[in-house]
């Protein structure tokens, strides 16, 4: 649904789906969509905005060296600067951060081993893998205090074979080419996410017992 | 309310409330309703539908060999097999297919039995077993990487007391005379897998300790 | 809300209330208000009606002999014999019964005990009880194929001081003098159903430890 | 989105955002916006209303003394004493007070330690905690019988560098400067309850094992 919609209404649009599954809480997360690649120009959530009530004036064109391309009272969210690394690093055309309790979950419990893995889930195939006995490990970087080497870690750790990567104890930056396929694997990897947490609470096994 | 509604619109209706549930993540999952028994024809999903948004355009008219009866730029999903043997096995009106966190759980949980136990609830009832002591087994079968591998171990596992088979770590087939009952059975069974799920979290017994 | 509507408007409203909150799955469940006292007649939910989409056709009115003091296409629920025992032993002016997760839960794991202590919860000012140090204890009948039975074991059970009866594996019927405090209660019993039952995941302790 | 309402709309859209939630069961909880200073009059949520379904009329402008500051045939909240109190030792614009499970878990499980200690989460920042290495500790207080003992106990608990106060198996109180910053720090402390709940399940831990 969001394929037709210009970058900022695809934000307006996408900030209200996922502040309605709560993915969005105390004004937390930011969301991005790409409106031009060279030189680089974003529309993304201005910081501070309560998600569960964004407006159009609250999305705002923005570059890569965080000026913005239309002029705006507000200015841009803190971690504007991890969406321009993820745009730079991948060639993505959406950004999706959000923080849930499940997200935040697992990036605890697998932060020692260096990342979630995921194998012989359906899901997977959301998340493009099609092929037979899948096996996919999501990245758990730091959650860095200053902002740059956050940016650093997360567009260092991304890696081709899947679209997100996970921030210890803070939340989850997923990417697609647009925002429905963004949107698509952000919603796989958190009913993963769930599933994993889950089944470990059940029976102390790794990733719904498939590894 | 499916009952009166034509076909397409009755999965349209079922889309909606589904994907409000939250089981329909990711574009996953899909949904069918008869229009006509011989030959067989179906209105069937997309492939690739984002179902918090279907429109009546997202729903193809299929026949049993997988070509459109009524013509659309888009493919059936990928599982239209599962859904043309299920009709061809049992005769049914409906088929709905969804991936939940507690389906598979349980599908991951009783892999081993080879079945997930159900007895001594009162929501056995909305399964059709009104008599004492019912007891019913919901079949698991392999998530076969080949759909037509799948969709024959569906069917063939199908059993005549229960609208409904699971495939391991993927999600629940289920199925009814209409729309209403399909609706009805895929109720129960999820409110019996979150059910077991939770009780054998907090006992380590089997089936809400009703065995 | 419900306070100022007709007893068939109430039960739509409520119907669609308790259905959101996903307390009515697979067309379980019935929610009754009363209409006149002497001789009793009630507007109840239909038998077998989808309570996301109760429509004011699909409520009854009911006389205490189970005969329609409306003519309707439709038959009441099987369960109304419960609540007409409940109006005559309590003189109550409404009665909700809902299957929820945890109500199935708690009647299971307190079973043994006849019933489920609740103490030291501020939410028992919203069971009308004001006093310090407040406790109380939820009875739970079996769940009894025969009807009457059953109807007769809910009422027996019932207690002046919780306007509730849990049944084994099946749901609870709870009860107040209009509308609003029939909600208020069934709110208020579920809110500490899943505190209960959680606290013991937790720690193994029941009625949130502060027995 | 509430910063440009008068107090008494900004109140009945609190109401309608965490009764949504589910954060306001059985007619539970209170909520305020401060219309003027000095001599202090507040607009509150009246005792016994669904917050569900609250109208411009369930809210009261209350003083100090309780009295109502405009004819209302309601009254106010019996706990309207505490935001009173609050007001008056903070110098806040906006107390909410919500009953959730979460946060009665957490009152009871971290009840012995006398606050739960929170440090470690990116979502500290949405209590305005943006150093590096935050830590902070949410008080909690009994929950006293006599409201005036309650509220004297919850200004004294009230620390400058949290914006809320557990009471024991009861809720939450929490404040800000206006009704947007009161609801970001309920939403963070909700998540980090339910986080810190959950991740206490799955490891005995404490605070998601970041202490």
């Amino acid at each position: 649904m969001t394929e037709h919609l210009d970058p900022r209404t695809a934000v307006v649009s996408l900030a209200a789906e996922l502040a309605a599954k709560g993915w969005l809480p105390a004004t937390s997360g930011n969301l991005s969509v790409k409106v031009q690649s060279a030189p680089l120009v974003m529309a993304i959530t201005r910081s501070g905005a309560d998600k569960q009530h964004l407006r159009a004036d609250d999305v705002l064109h923005v570059r890569a060296d965080l000026t913005l391309a239309e002029p705006s009272p507000f200015r841009p969210s803190a971690e504007t600067v991890v969406h321009v690394r993820l745009y730079e690093r991948i060639g993505c055309g959406c950004v999706l951060h959000v923080h849930t309790v499940f997200n935040n979950l697992v990036s605890q419990l697998y932060w020692a081993a260096g990342g979630v893995p995921l194998a012989g889930h359906e899901l997977l195939k959301a998340l493009d893998h099609w092929e037979r006995d899948a096996r996919v490990t999501v990245p758990i970087v730091d959650n860095f205090h200053d902002l740059q080497q956050l940016a650093d870690a997360v567009a260092e750790a991304a890696r081709p074979d899947v679209p997100g990567v996970l921030v210890r104890s803070h939340g989850i930056y997923a990417w697609g080419q647009g925002a429905a396929d963004a949107k698509r694997y952000l919603e796989a990897f958190e009913f993963l996410f769930e599933y994993v947490v889950r089944y470990r609470g059940l029976t102390g096994l790794d990733s719904g017992g498939m590894l």
